[in-house]
């Protein structure tokens, strides 16, 4: 047998061709037509984790789309750490905006093109190689390890709440190592100490029986899109604020010291704007931007639509107007309180001639910060340093990983996020790609990181 | 040969197979992909026409959909008419809350079901199968006629107010009598005398390049869905008002007479709630329900659309938002400046972070009000009275016929209108349909009302 490093060399060819077959599949959570692709991305990962050596490798029904675990837990003395991440992927809507086919993988330019390339199907694959090439080259790991890859990520882990806690003997471990995570940039390492949470709902507005011609009813009977738009413009005061009553009052404020963490890690204002292609940047008042996407909660609307929406002039008066809407929440809000207020205030609006109902969309995630000093986070800083050579970043994402808070309340494992998506690889977005150098690094950055984990 | 009346009653069932055939033709004048439907629906009536007897039948060339003009000029002394109507039709969205699909019309109770069945071209066939009916049973029309039948009533006629001033030779005429148009009920006719005219906007808004992640970017990017709802919200006032400056400058006071015209019409407030299964009447304050549909001028979206409409989650920061406007005027509003105004209204507001465009519409129709005491209208009258039994309601409409305004303004000619529509035959909606007793019932009626014109 040879080193660890000499197997991932000799199997690069082989490992890239792995990920542009996972990239096939187009396992959107999402979307329910997609659900038979969610379970075959779960069947190719259980199969690729018992070719790559592991134990125990089920498909776990939760009432939703499914979860693969696998274990290998000869390492008597040791910690026991399980690896997260996700195999389902968002929807890949509006297709005309992407390059090549979100489902059918392009490399340009030592990226490798596809919806899932970064978020979370390359990080995911990463330790799943890592874990191959320690136990084929060495015949053991140097830890008890868990699989723990779940296929509902990107929907907010509905089914996960109730999951988790039923099953608190089969993943009990000692930490958890996240996947589904990044680094600031090619040259440095970040620490992540703290995520947002979210919840959602969905406002149905319904006004007359069917579509009406605005010339024979306009001006008589109300349009839903002006009762939607009325609600939701009253959403937000004008210096960004939400006006939801008791929005505000779980949230815990920022020290000093937060703040001042924040502001530590640079933000260039000028080359942000000019990326994004934004004429500014907006936000809640009395915040700077970072502040407010790592530590203030949000309320946006993903989508609207009601009414004509093709070419040309249809002068119809809608019968019907939809909002989904999802909020970013901190510590310490309750999603399940949030959505109640939410509903709540929607519902207690007075708007003439229509009727307006409100029902709470299946994303419920806790918010979620991790102490700078856990040891998984400490070994993770450790490691990111000498791979890179700088002192990580400690940061937060103002994105939410649902499975964190739960692996907190039911395991009491805290989450370290090892993962090297970068900021700028599209997730969510046409165009997704991730480096294959990325994908190289991560792979011995995982077996290094399971060594000394070891120790 | 045999009376007119012999002549009608021996051809309905080959009458009955052409209106299905004509029915056929997706006619959409507002999606370019039906151009060539457009097209292929004025060469079939340019072929009708023909068949009918009618001479020098043209497919005229208007830059956008063309018109169909015929003639018969054998009448010396006698007036000369020009009956109008449109061969386009509505797009048929969202096609499955049809019955039966829109363009296989279907018949079921003596009704036929299909987009354009009513509006128009159901009630378009009915002079042309008149005219042929008088010119196969006597060898002549008790007139001077013309047709003239357009494709693009359905985006308000954008290449008429071009065409008609170019073209008024041809097009001279005594009289307009439109197919366009319905009675009150089965039992119950109507004269009319006041249409409202028409304009219409896009808003796009525009933040960042492309859908973002909303845990990443949301607080810190504005959302253009909040920016359009803020704009949107805004055009009303909470009684219903229009907001925009100038909007109500132009507009001609309701009389005291106007007012009660208006009322002697019977409006059955909670019939009418039932049918349309609103759960009030919503308008602007101050007017009656009919009075804001007849006499006061609106602002409708038509359709607004931005970021996820999909089924379940997607939690997307969206790059643009869209919104389609048309507003109903009525005397003596002009359609471009109304357009100038909400325009210059919307681009003026400011809102951080987003780009807001405002381009017009291809719809602008000045609203016209007809003399009661016209004499198309005076003929009318007697006929419907004769053919009904009760005296017509005086009645204004409030949708818009654009070529209306500009056959009086370039042709010096009224139109009187005369169609057999009635209002719960779902124009504009899923389930369009026409009565085939109205569609038999008219073509009778056409005969008597050119014979009488004639005298």
């Amino acid at each position: 047998m040879g080193t660890w490093n000499d197997y991932l060399e000799q199997n690069q060819p082989r490992f890239f061709a792995e990920l542009l077959d996972f990239l096939r599949i187009p396992s959107i959570s999402a979307l329910s037509e997609h659900a038979a692709d969610v379970q075959r991305a779960a069947e190719w990962v259980a199969a690729r984790v018992t070719a790559a050596g592991m134990e125990h490798v089920q498909i776990l029904a939760t009432g939703g789309h499914p979860v693969v675990y696998a274990d290998w837990l000869h390492a008597p003395g040791k910690p026991t750490v399980m690896i997260y991440g996700h195999f389902d992927v968002q929807p890949a809507d509006p297709y005309d905006l992407w390059t090549s086919p979100p489902f059918a993988p392009e490399v340009r330019e030592d990226r490798v093109y596809a919806r899932g390339a970064s978020d979370d199907k390359g990080n995911m694959l990463v330790p799943i190689l890592a874990v191959e090439a320690l136990l084929k080259s060495q015949g053991a790991l140097p830890v008890n390890l868990k699989f723990f890859f779940e296929g509902q990520e990107e929907i907010g882990s509905p089914q996960l709440g109730d999951f988790i806690p039923k099953h608190t003997d089969l993943l009990a471990c000692d930490m958890v190592l996240s996947s589904d995570g990044g680094q600031w940039s090619e040259e440095q390492p970040l620490v992540l100490v703290g995520l947002r949470g979210g919840c959602g709902v969905q406002i149905d507005v319904k006004a007359a029986k069917a579509d009406l011609h605005s010339g024979m009813y306009g001006g008589m009977v109300q349009n839903p899109i002006h009762a939607l738009t009325t609600i939701i413009a009253g959403l937000h005061a004008a210096d960004g604020r939400v006006t939801v009553p008791g929005f505000y009052d779980q949230v815990r404020p920022l020290s000093a010291q937060d703040r001042e963490r924040i502001a530590q890690v640079p933000f260039d204002a000028a080359a942000e704007k000019a990326s994004l292609e934004v004429p500014g940047f907006f936000g809640e008042a009395g915040y700077t931007p970072r502040e407010r996407i790592w530590a203030r909660p949000t309320l946006e609307v993903n989508g609207i639509w009601g009414g004509f929406q093709g070419e040309g002039v249809k002068t119809v008066l809608p019968s019907e107007a939809h909002a989904k809407i999802t909020c970013r929440l901190v510590a310490d809000q309750n999603p399940t309180q949030i959505v109640e207020l939410l509903i709540d205030h929607i519902s207690r609006q007075v708007i003439p001639g229509v009727t307006v109902s409100v029902k709470p969309l299946a994303f419920r995630a806790y918010p979620y910060l991790v102490p700078e000093d856990e040891p998984g986070n400490v070994v993770v800083r450790e490691i990111l340093h000498e791979i890179y050579g700088v002192e990580p970043f400690y940061v937060r994402s103002g994105g939410s990983i649902p499975v964190c808070s739960l692996f907190q309340r039911h395991l009491g494992a805290y989450t370290a996020s090892f993962g090297f998506a970068l900021d700028d690889e599209n997730i969510h977005s046409p165009d997704e790609f991730f480096r294959l150098s990325s994908f190289r690094k991560g792979q011995s950055a995982y077996c290094t990181l399971l060594e000394r984990l070891g120790r």
